[in-house]
Parts: structure tokens; sequence; C-alpha cells
């Protein structure tokens, strides 16, 4: 049985409950998560996830695909809410009257989760701090084929509206695992894996290099870069060319273009 | 002479106009923007260019490389603003008070002033709405060695706050041109370049594709990604793998792994 109901009332519980999902705490207390936007909500449902709540404009217009997400929902047992665009706007805080949000369920993000053997390559960030830039490693993630994303230490919230969003539905579809790097290395050492990071030390060309599967590509904080100790735990330290002044590139660039090459390494017989 | 003065005062017509750089009208109308942070503003003095105001806080900790800075912005003939924390944080939008800001002068987006044998590899961007993308494209340049950003259409404002930052000081180190479709195309025609774009169409694979210097690679819009028009106006369309759900990777991101890939290959003798 799904429940259909219409909420007018600014003050309306619901209404502070939606708004609340934007931020960590109240994500974490609740287990829930919001996902924006018509293309991210279809997105998730071919990749077999629905929201347990869908909420939506009154007098919104029609589109084949918002009906095929309200029937699949409905279907679930799901709950629709329908609303002004004004109170839509206020929980998404954009002003589209066509504007669709979801409400999920968030996962498990435990390492012992993840299933090492099932790809190649993984993405590894270390105290990455924008959400845009963790959610644009998940999206090259599932562009490379890798198993999911490892998030070591302090990093931004997966389950962040930016994140969600600069994802392009790759939340749906890459694992994500939470863990300290003690935890996580520990994890790592007890199998098959080996840990390649973008240095500046004692590395080598990042092209041609030896790279095995499953290969684990991290990348570090966006100011700090990672932490020389965890450099020095990996298994091949490579550089790419630094023409310019800088000695950087954005983290989550970094951590494509380094992807790119190992996938295209592994693929070689 | 250099002019040092302080203002105490949130109704000082210089807060006000200091603020309004924020927005891109007002940048346009004055040819001047905002660069934030003692790291960003460092390397644009270490790339020769120097804000004509740099506002910082009474008060702040002492630091050599901003002692550095406004001996040189003094020496040049400057003007130095000291603040309170509050209208520091006012004009910034952030709260910090080791916050320090400067106003530097825009300087010319014309086609006209790109040397386009100056450089192997130009990145091109098309509608790129996102100003974090933008400047991404911008420190990615910087460090393929790339001569400069052509900006084609309606594109993000290079010299907004986020644009600026996220090309860690690459905005004072990379050409920016601003060109409509028919003009760079006219332009480029004129002379010697190849014009690479991924696309899906008629494509072929990215790794070892024969590419030419100059070599110009273009990435479209975020959300609709580059009209056809445009691909098939391309001397090449590559395509990288896609192992996953998703046809496309962010922008930024895409752009940066195929450069990092025509750098490799035009290296090769």
């Amino acid at each position: 049985m799904s429940m259909r109901r219409t909420i007018t009332g600014f003050s309306n519980p619901t209404v502070k409950y939606l708004r609340s999902l934007r931020d960590k705490k109240h994500r974490r207390r609740e287990g829930r998560f919001l996902a924006e936007g018509l293309r991210l909500l279809t997105d998730a449902r071919e990749c077999g996830t629905l929201p347990e709540t869908l909420v939506m404009a009154e007098n919104r217009d029609p589109h084949p695909l918002l009906s095929e997400l309200e029937r699949a929902v409905e279907q679930a047992g799901g709950e629709i809410i329908e609303t002004t665009p004004d109170i839509l706007a206020k929980i998404t805080g954009k002003d589209n009257p066509q504007a669709i949000a979801g409400i999920f369920t968030e996962f498990d993000t435990s390492l012992d989760r993840l299933d090492r053997d099932s790809a190649a390559i993984w993405l590894v960030a270390q105290a990455l701090r924008d959400p845009g830039n963790l959610g644009t490693m998940l999206r090259t993630g599932d562009a490379v084929g890798a198993g999911g994303l490892i998030l070591i230490d302090d990093c931004a919230d997966p389950f962040s509206v930016e994140a969600v969003r600069a994802s392009m539905g790759a939340i749906f579809t890459q694992s994500v695992a939470q863990a300290k790097w003690e935890d996580f290395h520990t994890w790592l050492r007890a199998g098959k894996g080996q840990l390649v990071a973008a240095s500046l030390r004692d590395a080598r060309p990042y092209r041609g290099a030896p790279y095995q599967a499953p290969c684990f590509v991290m990348v570090g904080n966006e100011s700090q870069g990672l932490p020389e100790s965890y450099e020095m735990a990996c298994d091949l330290r490579v550089t790419m060319p630094m023409r310019g002044r800088a000695d950087s590139l954005n983290a989550a660039v970094a951590g494509a273009v380094l992807a790119y090459e190992v996938l295209d390494n592994l693929d070689k017989p």
C-alpha cells in the first residue's frame, strides 16, 4: 500500500524534516538522504533504487519519466507527497516548479561490505573536503568500471545533496566505504591489492607503470595532499607531468587521469 | 607612491565596491576582479601580477609571504586597505580573520591576443556553466603546459571568485579568450590547428589517436555536451571507455584525461 498526501503549509513537520536532510547531522540520525531532479531519480530507478518518499509540486507538467517513477514508488509501497511550488522551493533550495526530490535510505559504508575481487580498480580519497569533488570521483569510478570509492579519514559526506548531484547517479551504482586510515590499511593488507598514489616523492612516471588488479588509486586532501606516511605505505608512487608552475592537479582530476591510465594498462594482455 | 588607509565602517563606499565585485555585472563595468587568500595572491605575485588594491585585517598574524606581498604592492604604487575582521568577512564572505583579498585588473580576452604557436595544447570549453569546472580547466591547462583556455558561447565568468579560486593561480598564467563559436571557428581555420572533441559520434579510441600540435581540446556544456554541428566541425572525434551506466564524465575531468593523452602523444618522437 502506498501513501499519497498533499502538504500546503510551510510549518508542516514533514517540510521541516525534508529540509533537515540537507544537514549532515540530521541525515546521520535519520539514516536518510535527499536526491533531487528527475534525471537523478530516474538514474536511481534504473539502478533498482527507489526513494521511499517522492516529493513534487502539484500541477507540475506531465513527463513520461515522472509518471514511471510515480508508478514505481507507488508499487513499492512508497510515499508520494505533493506540495506547492513555494514549499518545494523551500525544501530543494531551488526556484524550479518542476523540481522533484526523493528521500533515500543511506546504505552501509563499512569496509567489510566491499568485495575487492569484484573490480580491477578502486578509488580511494583521503580527507577530500569538497562534496563536488567527491561526487565527481564517484562519477569517474562508474566510468572506469571501478568497484567503488573508499573514503579515508575526514571526508565530505557522500550523502550530501552536492555530492549526490555531482555523482550524476553514480552514488546508486558505486559502492562507498568510509574508514580511518589504519583500518583501511589493515583491511587492504589482509588480501590482494596494490595501493597507488600520485606523488612527488620517489615516484615513477604514471604512463605504463606496473599497475596490478585490484588497483587502489588514492588521492589526497585538496590543499594538503596525502600525508607522507600514507604515500610511503603505497606499493607504487607515480607522477604526472607538470609543465606549468603548479605541482598538483585538482584532486578529482588527478584521480581520473590516473584511473584511466590504470584502466588502459590493466586492459592490455 | 602607495596609499594605505583604514576602513572601520560597514557603510564605507569602498566596502560596497569590494562586495560588488562578487557580481559579474559590476566586474564587467569596473574591469576588475577579486582574488582571495594568501596562497592565491602569492601565486599571482610570483607570476608577476600584483593587485592594485590589497585588503586585509588589522591585527592579523604576521606572515613572511604577506609581508613580501605588502611590500611589493607598496613598491608598485598600489593601495593597501586595512579593515576590521567583521568587515573583511563581509567582503570575502568568509569568517576568517586571516583572510586577505586583492583587486586585479581584468585582462583582454579577445581571440586575437592568442598566439597559437606558443603552445602545443589549448583547451576549449563550450557553454561551461560551472565556475569551479572552469577554474579546474585553467589549472589543468597550466599542468599540461597549455597555452590557455578558450571559452565558447555562454560560459561561466572566468573572473568570478569561484573560478579564480578553483584555478589555483592558473588564471594568472593561462591565457583566456572568450568568443562566439562562429568567430572561434573562423579564427581557428585561418591558421594551423587541430580541433579535437570527446564524442560518441563516429569517434575513434582516444588512446594513441593522431593528435597534432597545436591541438585544441574541446569539451561541452555540463548537461548538454557539445552541439552536434560543433562535433562535426572537429578534425578528430575521440571516445574514452565508459564501463559503467553513464555515458559521460564531468566536463573538467574529460578535458583533463584527454589533454594528458594528447600531451603524451605529442611528446613522442
